[in-house]
């Protein structure tokens, strides 16, 4: 069988699209296994070798809520010592001052905050209300931006959250507005339960615009648990945003929601944008061949149904 | 969480869907496990129960090729002593005259041909070729119709075939039309290998249409190898397609594609339609528990996303 999908444009839609690679630290931190540092590292490499653009490569968190990434510092200070400047380069998520201060230190580059649409996932997920959450990124996103770097803000459970269910898209749009006026370049609207459908996606994106806030200023970030996240995507596409998280070989999950499965797998939406003959700079094996050997080290086969079908590793 | 998504209507889309449902057929006919006769009766009448408008139920195939569906007439008898002329509307599958002739024994109302958009797989599924193929359809489907009949044709590896790669639209055009001459009522195009994207999708309904099928003759048949039949039943949607092909837990696949996943799951087109608010009238958590139960009987985890979510049986 043919490894790549055959190419038929759909008119309309962009001709480029911008891959961000999550897998390193939205995947690996919601793995129950611990995975050791040079495999965390070899990961990143293989990720960047296989032509995504950005990626992901930790959270400067401390190791007491997320201790899969305790060796974020340990992890950029050997990649730097491989890559150099290009390891400066990859994001890695700096949830308060305390984060940013570290990533500082090591001379990164490019940062991103997590903040919630929803007031319950703040208070669970941050210990703050969904206002006060603020506080903690007005003195981080300045000092970032005084630092010269450019700071990504993730908005998570954009579309329905396990407590209060159907979010307003206007409750969403606000926290984004908030997040662009301290100084954040780009928003990641997740969909952190997997419930969104075409539709909202679509309804979305058209608050942002109607609030004055350009599509390319947009990132969708889509969870596959009721395997909606390519429909949603094509849906971002058709609304013309172009740029999409994924994660190789779809790892990762939402630990607050039970049964959750995890990030939209890169595999399958290269595979997607491919037949769409969109541009994204990708090389499908490659990434296929990444998430079968991460598969092997996490001892359990990969959620992405390119990788399953590709590597011929399920039945 | 909530066991619905929040709805969001997608404008331009149809209102209104029909749910095809193949999973008795097409599902267990490409599961290795044996089901008993009074299983599928269970399973059939359950998703009736469940509000899916069309269920189809076995095939009159010849044992050897399908030793799965070797019950058929004693499943149909069965089930016409427990819902008298409802199963008789059941749809069946008939390869063949000699198939028809079983079907017009037992009174049904309703049979389904089985042809190839290309000539490796008519050679190696039917054992014809391409165009002697329609030799065994001429009689069976004039026979079909003399009796009142509605006679559905299936085309299977309309987007690509493991032998020969991408298959152009005219050649899948030209069978379809061919079939609809001959007195089929509905055209299945089948993605048999899973390898459509949205994009030729689209190409191939708009071929169909400038070919002079209206599209209420078409329903489209996907298959989740590479995680795209929902965004292929998107591109469907918004190409005026209104009858999808699922299989309840998305059982089945394709038995000469290594690796393939089954069928589009039924659960996780009920869930994308409800999203958008488009009315099917099918309530999911019966069809969930219905695959939940048929997991169990299989031995093995739905691969269904929906169905894993709701009835929280991974992992």
């Amino acid at each position: 069988m043919s490894a790549l999908p055959m190419v038929v444009p759909e008119p309309g839609l962009p001709t480029s699209v911008t891959i961000y690679e999550v897998g390193p630290r939205d995947g690996l931190q919601n793995e129950s296994v611990a995975v050791p540092t040079a495999t965390k590292a070899a990961f990143v490499q293989r990720l960047l070798a296989a032509g995504l653009p950005i990626v992901e490569a930790t959270s400067f968190v401390h190791p007491k809520w997320v201790p899969q990434l305790a060796d974020a510092a340990e992890l950029m200070t050997g990649l730097t010592a491989e890559l150099g400047d290009r390891a400066r380069e990859l994001p890695v998520l700096v949830p308060n001052e305390r984060g940013l201060d570290r990533a500082v230190e090591l001379g990164m580059r490019h940062v991103a905050v997590f903040a919630s649409a929803t007031e319950t996932f703040a208070s669970k997920n941050l210990n703050r209300t969904l206002a006060s959450q603020f506080e903690m990124f007005v003195p981080t996103v300045a000092r970032a931006r005084e630092q010269g770097m450019d700071v990504r803000g993730y908005v998570s459970m954009c579309f329905g959250d396990p407590w209060e269910g159907a979010v307003p898209v206007e409750q969403v749009v606000s926290v984004g507005v908030r997040l662009l006026e301290l100084g954040v370049g780009q928003l990641s609207l997740g969909d952190t339960i997997g419930v969104a459908t075409a539709g909202h996606v679509r309804a979305l994106v058209a608050a942002f615009r109607e609030a004055g806030v350009p599509t390319d200023r947009l990132a969708l970030h889509f969870h596959d648990t009721y395997g909606q996240a390519l429909t949603n995507v094509h849906a971002g596409l058709q609304a013309g945003v172009t740029t999409y998280d994924a994660s190789a070989g779809g790892l990762g999950g939402c630990p607050y929601a039970k049964s959750a499965t995890g990030n939209l797998a890169t595999e399958d939406l290269v595979w997607f944008l491919t037949g769409l003959g969109i541009e994204h700079g990708v090389d499908l094996g490659s990434v296929v061949a990444t998430s079968a050997w991460m598969a092997e080290q996490l001892g359990r086969p990969s959620p992405s149904a390119v990788v399953r079908a590709l590597s011929g590793s399920d039945s």
